[in-house]
């Protein structure tokens, strides 16, 4: 948060000649903001403390702040009214008193309008800030008194103006603090120690105030600090309830994938959703490639609008009016398990689908592993599912057969989750959820993720690409760091094995490739769905939940061959294309990815020059298996040793069974 | 415009207790809309008059229409400002000044912060006024002086607040117009007769002030005048030119359904695409069956970003950032035409496809109807393309297999049409283009349009349910009229030809079936895809262009059976249901089409009852179909009998001549 207001200051300070009391935002950048964020929250915001205290740098720091959130706020200070409204006043007792009166009236009516109205001036007497509160709260206008509690030494050793030396010198008449009287807040709603507390720190604060005062947003708190995860976990206090209600409620065993698919959506990395998709998010993720609301129902024209569960949206803000989901995440079942799904003797039944039981348990191995609330069966037309969202029904592919080979129902219906989802395979330590990513990055000071999707091993091109991406990273923020992310889901017979992966991950970082420092090796939990452009958007849009806020992009990401021709499935540039227009996928830098290459004249990896393109060779994904298979080594300077080792070490294996089995 | 303005108004005063000097918005109002607009538009309008002019009538309800149209704006009046921050001045002459003085500091403020500020005061003398203006140029503020004047005597009739009376029997002192002098603006922005004009036509004129001064967004005019209709055809004075610099470069000849195309384009359906769409659009549209932008190159990150041309979409807003385009809109040509396409000679070629020529005639039966500039050929997936769009490649669905055997390569880049397209078939007077139907619309007064999107002829239940549809917004509106448009592009071989359809429709109109004056039959030149809920979120946008607010949608839209099954295609409520959640489609309120049965009991068409069923008959096309061949007269009150003639004389006729054929 704090990284955000010094950002926020520091653009502030290259973009215009800032001096002391000028606006850190100008007219355009103001207007440019103007109503983010629809809902009144104007306020009065009263900074009140010696010249010099630091009032209005602190109510111009928060003024460029909330506009950098998307909040209307305005700053008034002494220079824009004594030099216009009040410029027929001076420093008497009386005339403090109606310069103050009239600057309340002023800011009253800027909250009024609904702005965040930020007026800094001493205003010394009690009473005069008590006149100010009572004309805002006279109207029913929040108003804050903030004593900027600066000590007379500091301030005057400040002596910004020049007032202090001149007061002293008895040039300067009734000046506050020397010959004329501060009174000092009893009561006011926050002191800022401007002397001992930084700019931003000060901003910081009275954030927090404006927030606990529900005049923020939430959602401008989750632009500080990250947006909300929504995990589907249930408290352990309410498990054994829950249990018990669902006890005589039918079961609905899971294949492997649904269960990669249900920790997709237990640990939040398809934050808002609630669980596996009812049908009108099922539309608008087949039709649309975004979600738009977490209503229930799926209308027809003239029915009841669904309502929506503002407990379901107020959290999980839908960015832009949407958020990106262009894959669907669906439980497919069989017409038999939904025939069980049936209510039998009157129980009552859900309100999307009343004949329905009003929960349904889910079991992996006969264990219940979650409970599926206000169930909804929907249909699975396969054939249009696979069409939309692969482009292909061929059952050559390897997950369109999987899909055509599944339920002709979708189960869909808010999911509670009894427990982080485990496999036992040794692993489970590197299945880091989006909430443990995130203290990590936290713990870590990190300011920048960017994440690195592969389910392939990491040779040295890729390895340059990265510590690229890094350096590239550190002309903008401190401590960038990599999520190196594979897929641990289903992936298809021929890809290298999770397990072998994360070892040859693990040797290349040990080997100082890739810096453990700044590295972070973790499992990310989705099955592997092949389709394309479609697919590489689920990629980038999940990772958002650990906070990432930079995605490299390849050429045919998650693409396949053509069973016909061999050729590409999907056009090899549309992924990246389709993803630089992703709507519902803020705030996310996308890199390419550079082709890099064996250089013969270097022994190494490097960016492919076309200029030069003799000096290079390309070591597919394909040769690269045949050297390991056939135990030969690849040129020094391809992988590191230790993760060639891994790699040739499965390979020779995989030929040993394979030669025994015959 | 002036509708909406009153629309507006009437809002206000049923929604609030409106007394004299009330804001007709309240707080949340204006907080819900602040900023809807980005860019600085703060300024001052003040409005100056007698006491009783309607100066804060007027101000009030601008106030109110700005904030409708989604613009911050901020009523200051005695009320507010006598009461509170003047309200230690009187009304003697320095006192009035200082008054003056106060009111224009403040609004200085609002507007400096962004805020349309809306001064009224009576203002009587001139260098006060001029005071106020010149505090707001020196800060680079906008001053608008308005003069409301109204005559004394009317003022004087009015006297609302009971003051006339007290000033002429001397209880009041110093009052404006009676014993206090009001001096006449000699050169206000803008002269406001109130007395002879309603409030709402005062409010036209000043936003009319307001658009001429660039204080009001051009989006904000089209909300109040009906977005607008981008046609691609060429001036008469720029053809010849136009012709001369294509003259030596390629043709490239069109189909009759391309030409059908070109047609909805260059008659602005489909605003605001430019033509034939680009790669960058083409994808849009494929993954999310919307265009966000008209940026020409498709770029891969890393690259640096296409640059929009800003004549392309200043005037051409995208609605909630988008607009809806389910269906690619597009030019397919062969390996051999592309290969055409390529410079020879060194000729200068596009940013897009450098290796191309400038321009491309397009030719129908070999008379040049269009040209297209800067060019670009992108590859035509086809099977991904029909996959996407249909969710089946199957061949035996007729579109696909179009598109199937159409080239694989597309052709994009803007499209300058030579002149409206004709077929001349005897029914282009019925081919009425948006702006056609819009001109026809706003003459008859028309203040609601509902669109009824069709391709089979009209029964009694047809117009049972647009009669309805029809007294359903007569709640709401004068004179709502419907679009009877039947599609009038290619469709498949069964679907009754379109003359037939014309002539039919013409019967049901001449016997009063359908009231023609309050029905438009035109032609919508699209053709025919079959492509179920992805289709009919083009039908409902494209009619958009012509002003339509109201769209009828019906069980299976666009639908077609499956070639296996028999059986719908696609779920034949996803159509209906889509369409309620169609992103990029604003301002249309979408009806369902109730399904209509033969009443036996009444002899007539109405509503199916499910309580009632063995009431009715259903009417199938295929019954119908074979009713009308056979020469069997279907029962009465199914269809006017003239228009039941038009289609048993065509069936007839088909029949005869398949038995000639023989």
């Amino acid at each position: 948060m704090l990284n955000f207001i010094e950002k926020a200051l520091s653009f502030a300070d290259a973009a215009t000649n800032v001096t002391m009391q000028q606006h850190k935002v100008d007219r355009e950048e103001r207007a440019a903001i103007l109503g983010k964020h629809a809902g009144y929250r104007g306020c009065t915001i009263w900074f009140t403390g010696l010249s010099g205290a630091g009032k209005t740098t602190i109510s111009f720091a928060l003024e460029k702040t909330l506009i950098q959130l998307g909040l209307p706020a305005y700053g008034l200070d002494g220079d824009n009214v004594r030099h216009g409204l009040c410029k027929n006043l001076g420093f008497s007792k009386h005339e403090r008193t109606e310069n103050i009166r009239r600057v309340a009236e002023v800011s009253k009516l800027f909250a009024d309008m609904g702005i965040i109205s930020l007026a800094s001036f001493i205003s010394p007497y009690r009473s005069d800030r008590e006149e100010a509160r009572r004309i805002h709260e006279e109207a029913n206008i929040k108003f804050f008194e903030i004593y900027v509690d600066t000590p007379l030494e500091v301030c005057e050793s400040r002596d910004p103006k020049n007032l202090y030396k001149k007061a002293r010198a008895g040039e300067v008449k009734s000046f506050t603090g020397i010959d004329s009287a501060y009174e000092e807040p009893t009561n006011a709603d926050l002191v800022l120690k401007a002397a001992f507390e930084t700019e931003a720190e000060c901003v910081q604060r009275v954030l927090q105030l404006l927030y606990e005062k529900q005049i923020l947003p939430e959602q401008t708190m989750h632009d500080l600090c990250g947006s909300p995860v929504r995990q589907l976990f249930v408290p352990e206090s309410e498990k054994t309830a829950l249990l018990q209600v669902a006890a005589k409620e039918p079961e609905v065993e899971l294949t492997t994938v649904d269960l990669q698919w249900l920790q997709v959506l237990a640990e939040g990395w398809a934050t808002p959703l609630t669980g596996f998709m009812r049908e009108r998010q099922y539309l608008q993720s087949l039709h649309y490639a975004q979600i738009f609301d977490l209503k229930k129902k799926c209308t027809l024209p003239g029915q009841e609008d669904a309502v929506e569960d503002p407990a379901l949206v107020d959290n999980y803000p839908f960015y832009d009016n949407s958020i990106s989901q262009s894959i669907p995440i669906v439980l497919p079942i069989t017409d038999e398990v939904k025939e069980q799904l049936k209510v039998v003797n009157g129980s009552v039944g859900s309100a999307v689908s009343p004949d329905l039981v009003k929960r349904v348990k889910l079991t992996y191995n006969g264990q219940v592993v979650a409970i599926v609330e206000d169930p909804e069966v929907h249909p699975h037309r396969k054939k249009e599912r696979v069409n939309r969202q692969f482009a292909t029904s061929d059952v050559r592919h390897p997950t369109v057969r999987m899909i055509m080979e599944s339920g002709d129902w979708l189960l869909g219906g808010d999911v509670k989750v009894l427990g982080k989802i485990k496999f036992n395979d040794g692993l489970d330590e590197y299945r880091l959820t989006p909430v443990e990513l995130r203290k990590i990055f936290t713990e870590a000071k990190c300011d920048a993720v960017f994440a690195f999707q592969l389910r392939n091993p990491v040779h040295n091109g890729h390895a340059l690409l990265m510590r690229d991406t890094r350096e590239k990273l550190l002309k903008q923020y401190k401590n960038p760091m990599l999520l190196l992310h594979p897929l641990g889901g289903w992936t298809k017979d021929d890809d290298v094995p999770l397990p072998t992966r994360i070892e040859q991950h693990k040797a290349v970082m040990a080997e100082g490739i890739l810096d453990p420092k700044w590295t972070v090796l973790a499992i990310f939990p989705s099955p592997m769905l092949y389709a394309g452009p479609t697919e590489v958007q689920w990629h980038a849009r999940a990772r958002l939940a650990a906070g990432v806020n930079t995605y490299i992009v390849g050429r045919d990401p998650a693409g396949i061959q053509d069973p016909d021709t061999g050729d590409f499935l999907y056009d090899p540039t549309h992924g990246a294309k389709v993803l630089t227009m992703t709507p519902g996928l803020p705030n996310l830098e996308i890199i390419p990815f550079r082709v890099a290459a064996y250089d013969k004249t270097t022994n190494s990896m490097a960016y492919f020059d076309e200029k030069r393109k003799d000096d290079f060779i390309f070591i597919s994904g394909t040769k690269m298996r045949g050297f390991a298979r056939d135990g030969v080594e690849p040129p020094q300077g391809f992988m590191a040793p230790k993760a060639w080792d891994v790699l040739s070490s499965y390979y020779r294996n995989k030929a040993l069974q394979a030669a025994e089995a015959k």
